[in-house]
């Protein structure tokens, strides 16, 4: 069978998923739950495979260790799965209510968007995680995780389908082909996420007229205003960096407002320095710390590693004009203790996720409260920041009427609509 | 000034309507509203050059009837222009509240898209409309409208950017070379909303990487099922055909069980006949009625016109398949008394709009309560359907905190974040 003839299978299958019934969706996930975890020695051994080949092609600690998926990463996972089932159901619901005269009542429903295309890095433990959100959504998946995980990601997928009676609304592709041909199924796949390095997932981007929700770059920033607590600025602006320095939510940049510089650099290169991490700063930060000089191109760098770029700027105007010109529209925070100035920026800074005195590193869907998430969305349209199970939807409008025609409210003695709002 | 220039200023201008108060909107367009109306001959005298040019060329009177804006008409849609003003402002409404923990709160704000670039067919009231709605919901908007129109189109930019101190948050196209200006401005437009024909838009869609939001086709089905209320079904569908059958929800298809074909066509025939409807239809409906017979091409034609395709189905369930591969998901009804029914057709037909026992004309932002659209969308993502205000608005996650870090949340000892859902 062809990837093409496959996929088209995935949009039978997500019909059906579609019109289940949101115990029927929890029974899926517990089965699935319960299933993975009778057979994890299976999901172990394949990932000791996928492990003992990647360290033979001499893959790096960092992402060997995204790729091992040993027992404790595994149950909680499956934790995780039962977690999504019991999240409210995002299907179903009515968004908007609206009596448009006696006997014409229309209502906005949610509905599944039908099949996701998601194309992710090699870290198993996220395809499960989508799969999850897949099923409590009712929409069709089609993977294509990263080669280096392959045997396990087979594996769960081997399980799944076992347990799941064939799992018809899923598909794991193993090609990088198999990309491309997904890339051309505008007519049966209705949203494409792919997770991955920039370049990636720019190619995603311009080489396909599905949807896409994603991000390519993650250049987030700090600034540190003159108004800032300073005990703060320095553990907010360290966390947003070491924390997790691999994830699109680190900060990369930190501007620093003239009048606290003096104050602030000192402290917060001390911090920085007990991880190692590596400085570049303009003219004026130097003439307070010592590091390396930063050149335009840092401030359009995201690093992904212990390395940080700072600036100082003369004040909030020109540190929000700084985020427009280089960030990536993701998450950029502020601390300051002045409350106008947290409205400016907030309402300034034209980012899917402004923050207020709180590391950029919260920008996430289990952080936020969403259960789980698919990935984070740069994008103005539809989901835009961590998304979870609602941006896994799409709505129609569903009209109910008795007979009702559109000639009645026409021409001068037409009826007037009454368009009442209720109740959702 | 060139294009790209006058578009990045549009960009500039548009950061300020953003950030203007709800009435200060609505201080704009009633100051825009005034002025169209003081200096309505201006208008007016331009509107009797373009219809008079129209003719010379030969343009055809319903195309005409589009451009011409007459005293009568240019109040309505002024006074439209003032109902806008007084609908709920769509900006700054939090959507989710969330403690996230003691003393970090999470919101999810609405904000402006940014800049909406919409190319229109000649219907200069169209451009008022398009204005007021990108006036309301804080948006700056870029114009290109139909040629025909571009007289009146020019005077009404020429008295909003009098009345509205420049109006710098908007600029009104001229030259088609310009449009393929607009779809290459990535940086500067957030949304392209292109109208006209589906060459056209299918044109757009492929020729940017700016997201688009519309509609191609409008091959729009109603469903007369062996449960239908006769005479309910015959009004449906009439209306559907013969209301106002150059819009994209007039129907184009009828489909009918084939359990009530002998009573339903005869009288849905004589109903047509009164309209002059030509007729297409499968062999069996012409076991009923006598008119032209249908190809498969039938069922895939926008007629826009006094014209429809007619087919017998053995089912609901052949009517669904029939809608999911020849709609253009835009709007479908069934006319049917069994509720049950309803339920199915709206459940697995995935359109926008789906309507039982109405008309599909009333698939439009007015009639549904919007206020006014921009256009309908058959995107399943960001807005389906009518897209009125909220439709032109995006949303930032607004993290306000205390100094709080990610670490503190992470590892073995890490504290567990309260997730408390608060009203909005």
């Amino acid at each position: 069978m062809n990837v093409l003839t496959s996929i088209k299978a995935v949009r039978k299958g997500a019909k059906e998923l579609a019109l289940l019934s949101d115990e029927e969706r929890v029974a899926l996930l517990e089965r699935a739950a319960a299933t993975l975890l009778d057979r994890c020695d299976e999901i172990l051994s394949a990932n000791e495979i996928d492990l003992e080949e990647s360290r033979e092609k001499g893959i790096k600690d960092a992402i060997l260790h995204r790729i091992a998926l040993p027992k404790e990463k595994l149950e909680s996972t499956v934790q995780a799965m039962r977690s999504v089932g019991k999240l409210p159901c995002p299907i179903g619901k009515v968004k908007e209510r609206r009596l448009l005269d006696e006997g014409l009542l229309l209502e906005k429903v949610t509905y599944p968007l039908g099949v996701i295309g998601m194309i992710f890095e090699a870290r198993p433990d996220a395809m499960i995680q989508i799969i999850s959100l897949a099923i409590k959504s009712g929409n069709g998946i089609i993977l294509k995780g990263g080669s280096e995980a392959k045997n396990t990601n087979q594996a769960i997928a081997r399980i799944l389908s076992d347990s799941l009676d064939g799992a018809k609304w899923m598909l794991l592709l193993s090609s990088h082909s198999d990309v491309d041909m997904m890339l051309k199924a505008e007519k049966d796949i209705d949203l494409i996420i792919p997770r991955g390095s920039n370049e990636f997932v720019r190619h995603v981007m311009e080489n396909t007229h599905i949807p896409v929700m994603g991000h390519a770059d993650g250049i987030c920033s700090v600034y540190i205003d003159n108004e800032a607590d300073l005990e703060k600025a320095v553990r907010v602006a360290t966390d947003a960096k070491v924390q997790y320095p691999a994830a699109c939510n680190a900060a990369e940049t930190i501007l620093v407002h003239r009048d606290i510089a003096a104050a602030f650099l000192p402290r917060f290169k001390e911090s920085l320095d007990s991880y190692n991490v590596i400085i570049h700063a303009d003219e004026e930060t130097r003439k307070y710390i010592e590091c390396l000089p930063a050149s335009e191109e840092d401030y359009h760098t995201e690093y992904l590693a212990l390395e940080v770029a700072i600036k100082v700027v003369k004040d909030i105007d020109e540190a929000i004009e700084h985020i427009a010109n280089h960030s990536s529209h993701h998450t950029d925070a502020i601390v300051t203790e002045n409350k106008d100035k947290i409205v400016r920026f907030f309402n300034e800074v034209d980012s899917a996720d402004v923050f207020a005195n709180a590391s950029t590193r919260f920008a996430d869907g289990f952080r936020f409260g969403l259960g789980a998430e698919v990935g984070i969305s740069t994008s103005k349209l539809h989901a835009r920041g961590p998304v979870g199970l609602d941006g896994l939807t799409t709505t129609k409008w569903q009209l109910r009427g008795s007979g009702n025609i559109v000639a009645s409210y026409s021409g001068k003695n037409g009826k007037q609509f009454l368009h009442k709002e209720l109740d959702v």
